[in-house]
């Protein structure tokens, strides 16, 4: 089977609204250092106001991944909904711009566009505190045979679980997969977001999933593991392609019997930690859709993540894998 | 005479989206490398649709001097004028977030937020092509007494004469500045700017200001000069407070017979050239506000416009200064 697009996101569309601060300002606001929190539109404007001067960009993990995927030169598209409003544009026109095919129209009714206030710690940590707006509004008639089409490759994130229709349409979107040949992913975001969906998650992955894609804490927080070898033992049992990121420790892959370790790069300077995992993704898809093995899918992965690292922003940069003459 | 605050700057008000082009793009597009281009609404899409993902942060050339001057530590406000809309709130909330005393209430109608397509090529040098929308709306009732105040200097941006009202209330300003105790100040902008305005450029400096900083270029468009040497004796002429910037050659601030020349700091790598005449205008009036030397404010601009074009963005970091123990 031929696939015209060879990864498709779900997720939550959201723009990003960077600022340093200083732990005292995390203390201030009560939120702990690396933590997602979401929040309302008053207290979005409350942390707005709080804030010092930012710089938006287009973000969001899966949004992240998929436009890493372009970048590198995958074909991809993307599902995740917008407000017609000035965020939304830039949104759209930063996906639009690297080729990525929208799916959805913007809403021209209900909250603005989602907005995440990343705050950056002195050494690189990031905490956020995230308004989903109009995300909350992608539902289940937003998930249909024209608009998921037959990619190689579907991937789904955890924070999809957070809005009320999300458990529902993640499992929409699957069904259709399966009738077309389409792979399903997820990424599962982060352990907070495992914490509060554990049960769902566990029943989709082993009812649905193909490929899931995660950092070491957030499959403890899945399986309820502790160690890497007791988490690796569990997932062999699986008839699934795990690849679990695990900092300056590199990445494993496993997939039944299959395990595939990978090193970290070494990086003198991390600049801004999070979306490591993310641009991981991006790589190890890129391989994946091209059928690469794993130990190449492991390698890319760690390439695009360790770029991201040492820049502010999430987004793996256009052509980074042109050295591996990949493709 | 005492004044509350120390710099009152009127400019237009502008959220820069910047991305990275190589030089193919800016012959697709028409635009000489370095230059500004003033563009309507369509034109604005138009460019926008062609341009790759892109960063928003707040920008306008004197709106980055009265930030950067916050940063360093002093009192300012600011007329501009914003739509209310995304763009519009972003601006105001990264003015407000460093204190800035924020005179004008958004616009509840009329075009959109005044946005510039800052085009960055891969040696750091930036071409831009500016959507003025809102800021076109900024106009003679918006220059009251109330709104200007009684600031030690105020400072206006060349690019106000790009706009309907823009001449006339620049005047209107330095009428209520004079009758205040206010010095006025005027920054040139660029040197397509000062062609296009240079007659009423000449009057204003002559009638109504007290002190001028631009770059080279502009003088000598300003003045017709082709040498700094040339430049200087005519601008001793004037009972007015030039400082001119010049790159890698430093700087020379001339008020009458004094002429004092500050040496450039070593810069190994530069990453985004231009908000270096913004950044040296903050360090400048910081010095000047609190009453320093010539030749103190002078290394004060210097040392702003060194550090800004080693990142990218326009603004001087918060407490550049604090190690020179000035205020």
């Amino acid at each position: 089977m031929t696939h015209s697009i060879q990864l498709l996101g779900i997720s939550n569309a959201i723009v990003d609204v960077l600022a340093h601060v200083d732990q005292e300002f995390l203390d201030t606001i009560g939120a702990p250092l690396g933590s997602m929190t979401l929040i309302d539109e008053v207290q979005a404007r409350d942390i707005y106001s709080k804030m010092g001067p930012a710089t938006e960009m287009s973000g969001g993990s899966v949004a992240n991944t998929i436009a890493g995927f372009a970048n590198l030169g995958g074909s991809s598209a993307y599902i995740g909904k917008v407000r017609d409003d000035q965020l939304g544009d830039i949104f759209n026109h930063d996906m639009t711009s690297l080729g990525i095919d929208i799916r959805l129209e913007p809403a021209t009714v209900g909250p603005a566009t989602a907005r995440s206030h990343v705050l950056i710690s002195e050494d690189g940590q990031r905490t956020m505190q995230t308004y989903l707006g109009a995300c909350l509004g992608l539902g289940l008639l937003d998930i249909t045979e024209t608009t998921v089409g037959a990619p190689k490759a579907l991937l789904l994130e955890g924070y999809v679980w957070d809005i009320g229709e999300g458990p529902a349409l993640a499992k929409q979107a699957a069904k259709i997969a399966r009738a077309n040949g389409t792979a399903v992913a997820l990424s599962l975001s982060d352990s907070y977001c495992v914490e509060r969906h554990r049960d769902a998650f566990n029943d989709f992955v082993k009812a649905d999933a193909n490929i899931v894609v995660a950092d070491e804490d957030e499959i403890h927080a899945l399986l309820g593991t502790d160690s890497m070898p007791a988490a690796i033992k569990e997932l062999s049992t699986f008839d699934i392609l795990f690849a679990v990121t695990r900092s300056e420790k590199g990445s494993v892959i496993v997939h039944g019997d299959t395990v595939v370790e990978q090193a970290a790069e070494k990086v003198d300077h991390v600049i801004d930690s999070t979306g490591a995992g993310d641009a991981y993704a991006a790589g190890f898809f890129y391989g994946w859709a091209n059928d690469h093995s794993l130990s190449d899918c492991a390698q890319y992965g760690t390439h695009c993540a360790t770029q991201v690292i040492q820049q502010v922003g999430a987004r793996v940069e256009k052509g980074l894998l042109d050295d591996y003459q990949t493709g």
